[in-house]
């Protein structure tokens, strides 16, 4: 045994749930939220980043695992004892940022925010520790219109985007027409656990079906691993009225606004939402966005506790296949809704937002299974060889001129033979390999060998600057 | 008191050394990475993203400050016990990509990466906690060259951001001759602490100038607030060597070579230096770039512990003034250097390694004081006004038709009267508002206010697809 073999070395590995990003991943990426971008600022919103870090008791327990209320997020005490914890969405910190500087923001405060967020959860498939969002979000906007653009505004990212007019669909679903259909089905109102309960319950019907929702709506379910999820407990009846709800969508708006209406007769606060989801109906029918694009969706309410009024998602409806033909269930790629409530957390006063989520990787996924944003549209450079390694000086300089005249490229820095530069360069998605040996050196040539073609030769006169 | 006030409210706050960055910071830096990113694109790099979040074992601790070696990171356990710790630069990282996916990627290895990292220290005027860097590092390869052209890079980034030539240097330093100049004035390089110490105190020229280099290379130095820091008990004459080797910088590179040399005669390793800045200066003339642009220094070492070799900062040498006419010092705003030990670390093999690091917030900063990225190339959306609450539907359709057309438009979504909404669209930056009160309604018109201009009024016929 060496002595170096002695000392303990670390392994290099990534903690589980994280993962690098490669090149082509990220010009995807890249490209992808540029377009979102776009629309977001051609809807007024304007760019605002908070730090990674934040109070935790600022921060709140907003996220949808509520048997784990002190879990789900990393958590770290600062010098002076206090804790701070990881963003696990940008919403919290907007919340924050708005609550600390109100006075001197304008009103309603609209802002796009991107980048990454924390979940400190059992990773999985396509499920990551860390992962990145892109939100638009209106605060100081109680009027309905606000939920009704983020809508037309999620329908004109996928058309930007790429996605065909009848191969996406906006959903919106209610809250408050849930709480009506809630209260007339006698489940109470002040029970916030049972609340709660119904309302993940239904988030899973895409993942459960209508039977795996009335299990976790009775007794509880049982998954295939052999987990127990209690259900909330509620008596056939209400089952049903519950279920008959969620079934209630389909077909055009008002279509589905006068099936709902029945539901909730008699409930002031169901009523109340059916209002509020036909306003945005008039509001989208006015603006020229159809039933074709944004529906009304009662299934829709997702899992975040603090929505309080319409609630909407997004999500692909062209049939998508992953590379072993396999149909692909990606669920929501964009998602969002009304929480009135997150801001008076802070300052006591209630200040009415609301806002949306772009699932970046999800909706990336979906994406490329469909042939887009492959983020391969940046060539490699070209790679200056290394003939003659006393001579790197001038290599240096013919990279350097080709960088001049607008071409990316590259001298081989590497200590391999002329075989193994080629095999880089071909790997490096070189259009073209520039070698200058003895010969070429005395006819003041360089040999231009193309990549893309195979193994064809040009030989050059050398231009007089290189 | 009301019930509410009984429930106790966390303070919206930040951490301290945490910032929330506004609309312009954010375009100013994204303006400012896009140029960058040009010209590391143009030099045949290619982006990597790693995560935010490593084992603290993966990191390993190559932060300058030697006192608090567990201090200076954000750690905290994962639930295997674990520990992790917020990346806290983007070197570290890099390493353990390059010893986990050794096989697996070309060699030479050039990426370059952009992000935020995090230092858990005392936050001070402009020194944050959490803050972004933009490094490029050419992994497995031991050329000289390649640090060559990492100078070169320098140059041309802060030429591309539009300093010209003659306001910037790139400095070069080497660790080896410093070793040399060491070893012939007598200090061990066995002893690592006081190695490091020496280091430091050379490190600290820029701000504390030559006497107290001279004190923190001799018995110590008091600061202003009264906080001694112990020396490197270095005799007066090791003191006088060291001096007058980091005054040796200064004319062309030719000239200071000359000097090195003579300070490092008969020492293996400091002749190695010099041997290997001789060869980078041979490479860089070829390349084209003079004295001017790139310069010798042998006061450059960096006050990290991992450099190897060739050491290079790069400063705008400009006299910058801040709003108040107050010379501004910057330091350096480009760094970096070779480190052929920090894959060894895992793998027990070395793999050179060559990179230099953007200070993203001190470059920004330095440039906006310049007159450069300003941020302010973005303008508002124009807003749409709510005259009449019962034609929300009409308004929205109008911002709806604006975007159509290419035009980045909001509907005013607050409760406020005209006043406060023509207020509000002067703060947003509006180019100009829309009204249309029932007058312009029945004559098919819309008022627009130029917000630019001023009070001025113009009516035009709406369009018919408004």
């Amino acid at each position: 045994m060496t002595k170096k073999d002695a000392i303990p070395r670390p392994e290099a590995r990534l903690p589980k749930g994280l993962q690098d990003i490669s090149a082509q991943e990220i010009r995807a990426t890249e490209a992808m939220l540029g377009t979102i971008k776009g629309v977001f600022e051609a809807y007024g919103f304007e760019p605002l980043d908070t730090p990674a870090i934040e109070y935790t008791d600022a921060l709140g327990k907003f996220l949808p695992d509520q048997d784990r209320p002190n879990e789900g997020v990393f958590s770290f005490q600062d010098d002076d004892e206090q804790w701070l914890s990881l963003r696990y969405d940008l919403t919290a910190p907007l919340a924050r940022f708005v609550a600390e500087n109100y006075q001197a923001i304008p009103k309603p405060f609209r802002r796009y925010q991107v980048g990454p967020v924390w979940r400190n959860e059992k990773p999985g498939p396509g499920r990551f520790r860390q992962f990145m969002q892109f939100d638009a979000d209106t605060v100081g906007a109680a009027s309905i219109a606000a939920d009704a653009e983020l809508c037309m505004l999620a329908a004109d990212v996928l058309e930007a985007l790429g996605i065909p007019r009848g191969q996406y669909v906006v959903k919106i679903g209610s809250r408050k027409i849930l709480d009506g259909v809630l209260e007339r089905a006698g489940v109470s109102a002040a029970d916030k656990g049972k609340h709660l309960t119904v309302l993940r319950a239904i988030d899973k019907l895409d993942r459960l079906g209508v039977e795996g929702v009335r299990l976790l709506l009775g007794e509880g379910r049982k998954d295939e691993s052999g987990d127990f999820t209690k259900g909330a407990g509620l008596a056939g009846k209400q089952i049903d009225a519950i279920v008959s709800f969620v079934e209630a969508s389909g077909g055009d708006r008002d279509q589905t606004l006068g099936g709902l209406k029945s539901l909730v007769e008699g409930s002031a606060v169901g009523e109340e939402g059916v209002g509020e989801v036909s306003a945005m109906h008039d509001l989208l029918t006015a603006a020229g966005f159809g039933s074709d694009r944004i529906v009304i969706d009662p299934s829709v309410v997702r899992g975040l506790e603090y929505y309080t009024g319409p609630v909407f998602e997004a999500e692909l409806t062209a049939p998508i296949k992953d590379k072993r033909g396999q149909q692909v269930r990606l669920g929501s790629v964009v998602s969002g809704g009304r929480y009135d409530g997150l801001v008076e957390r802070f300052t006591g006063e209630q200040v009415p937002a609301t806002g949306v989520s772009v699932g970046v990787s999800r909706l990336l996924f979906g994406l490329q299974l469909l042939g887009k944003y492959q983020g391969d549209e940046v060539q490699g450079p070209v790679i200056v060889l290394v003939f003659d390694k006393d001579r790197m000086a001038d290599y240096q300089k013919m990279a350097q001129s080709l960088r001049a005249a607008g071409i990316r490229a590259e001298l081989y820095l590497g200590s391999s033979g002329m075989k193994a530069q080629m095999k880089y360069a071909d790997r490096r998605g070189a259009p073209c390999a520039i070698i200058q040996g003895s010969d070429e050196k005395a006819r003041g040539e360089v040999q231009i060998k193309d990549l893309v073609l195979g193994a064809t030769l040009t030989s050059i006169e050398t231009a007089r600057n290189i």
